[in-house]
């Protein structure tokens, strides 16, 4: 089965995500340049994905680059980096890729050929890194999960989020691959309805029971007693709050209010435990995302809108935080995050 | 100025709600199944609204009857009630209103012509009481708007969900003509999107300044503090909860956790305090709603959805309901009800 992403030969192959679950559509990218395009207009989004990507376009940089001397290489990458920084400001696993590649292209002796060999090499271990840690995540999270829970998710953290596997739909696969019967309540996620139609579309591929909710029924499928678990991925993770997509805090409070365990599953590239809330920038994108749903308006021509892409949810409201090096707290995370990176 | 319904001589004249705001454009009926058509399919809709749409309905029979007979014409009356009575579950207001139709035929006496001329009065009269109950819902309800105030509403409780001026939209209106500089933030309420489409274009449309978010944007605007109270309008109140639009449940939960004052505007033909509940039934609607918007389709064929109308929020997290009688807590309402009742 063909991963998220894919490395062949000097061309990088990814799923366009806004044409599903409508049409599946392949883009073959040869420049970092369409790659940084591709993640600013969100034909690929989610944390894990957007830093494999970015890794792969510094690869792409590297290995058609013309550049004899390593330093002109060098600076090739580190132009390329610069243009990939520009696209999202909030996922920290996208300057977290960029510098281990461009930190690996430092590190690494002889000529450009060489240079470049080991930066593709690296952004390929990157990729092959992230279905692991997913799997460990999975391993792990799944512990959490029982036979017949009622799992509720927003937006998509899953297999299109990431290079294959998922972080929190990662915890449900390995769950449902235990044997456990479980159902899905997927959130459908406004404005861009990553729910609708990337999380239902996975989860009904891969035979997974999965309820479609529109965002308006969280508490009510809560209060009804559908749901007894909710597990989400992270953008960033900063030392008092989890960020991640719009809505997310909605249902951390709505878990909270109804003693029901709320899961954040995430790699520790996504940990930026050294910074806060405070310091996180917010990325607004564009109003037509909520005045229309693809190309139908639905809102009068020049109302005023809000369109901030994440939103805090504060470490009171998180139950434990699901990583590739085991489950913990919010609390104990703080601690062992100096050993856990140092490990990395 | 138009109101969002018209008698015009055996005609009743709707604005289509379903084509709000890109187009404006009204319809005419002239049989009482023409508009219990248009509740059904929510070519109008709100409370308030489909009650009075129920009397004309009725009116539009009476009418037009060719019934000599006083025990003809009152069939007709109660085979039309049928009908009407089958097309929406939830909103209180519908059974309240045809019940209040109904009795008035059988209480005038004479022949059919003239239980029918009294039966067009009364569906008349009904419609002006909506406008002054509204008028005075919105003079009660704004004393607890302050000037400066962010002001969250949930779906369309305004013009357009009653004959006139609205229940929650009303008390916003009261508090802007007395001066009150206020902001409201619309939520945009999937699935049908009233948020977007009605409250966006009346509070545009009268120039009170107005911010569109999405359901997920709730929480994020009430912990960046823009909001600071929530008025919401409802569709039935209960003893122990109101039942309104599917995502107020979400709303009252967050208004709750950050302190904030959540107001229900309801006439007391909304009441229902000899029920709770359990006892409601809560309408599910056509899949199509959460899976498609207007044409275009945005989840995977064959997925699993839910699509309830309406949830309820217990009155644990209701401050307050603002009624054409005054303002009261939940536990002052369930001790006046009945003296209310009788004064009305």
């Amino acid at each position: 089965m063909m991963r998220t992403i894919e490395w062949e030969d000097g061309v990088v192959i990814i799923i366009d995500q806004t044409k599903l679950p409508i049409k599946f559509v392949l883009l073959r990218m040869k420049k970092c340049s369409e790659v940084a395009s591709a993640i600013k207009h969100m034909k690929l989004r989610g944390a894990p994905l957007i830093g494999v990507a970015a890794a792969y376009g510094l690869a792409l940089t590297a290995f058609h680059s013309k550049a004899e001397e390593r330093e002109d290489l060098l600076k090739e990458i580190d132009e390329s980096a610069v243009v990939l920084r520009e696209t999202r400001p909030t996922a920290v696993n996208l300057f977290w890729a960029i510098d281990r590649i461009v930190g690996k292209a430092r590190a690494t002796p002889g000529e450009a050929m060489n240079v470049a060999k080991i930066v593709v090499a690296e952004a390929q271990r990157m990729a092959n890194e992230d279905v692991e840690v997913n799997c460990k995540m999975g391993e792990h999270g799944s512990r959490l999960i029982e036979d017949g829970d009622g799992v509720l998710t927003h937006c998509n953290a899953g297999s299109l989020a990431t290079v294959d596997y998922g972080t929190a739909l990662g915890v449900v696969r390995a769950a449902w691959n235990q044997g456990k019967k479980i159902r899905v309540f997927a959130a459908e996620t406004r404005p861009r309805l990553q729910g609708a139609r990337l999380t239902a579309y996975e989860l009904k591929r891969d035979c997974i029971p999965v309820t479609l909710i529109t965002d308006t029924m969280v508490g009510h499928v809560m209060s009804r007693q559908l749901v007894n678990k909710v597990v989400v991925g992270a953008d960033r993770i900063v030392r008092d709050a989890v960020i991640n997509k719009i809505g997310t805090y909605n249902v951390a409070v709505l878990a909270h209010e109804h003693g029901i365990p709320f899961y954040v599953a995430a790699p520790i590239s996504t940990m930026d435990l050294s910074h806060t809330s405070g310091e996180a920038v917010i990325e607004e994108r564009n109003p037509e995302e909520v005045t229309n749903v693809r190309s139908i308006r639905i809102a009068p021509e020049g109302i005023e809108v809000m369109n901030p892409a994440f939103d805090f949810t504060p470490m009171k409201y998180v139950s434990a935080i699901i990583t590739e090096k085991g489950v913990f707290s919010p609390e104990d995370l703080k601690t062992v995050h100096k050993d856990l990176k140092r490990q990395d």
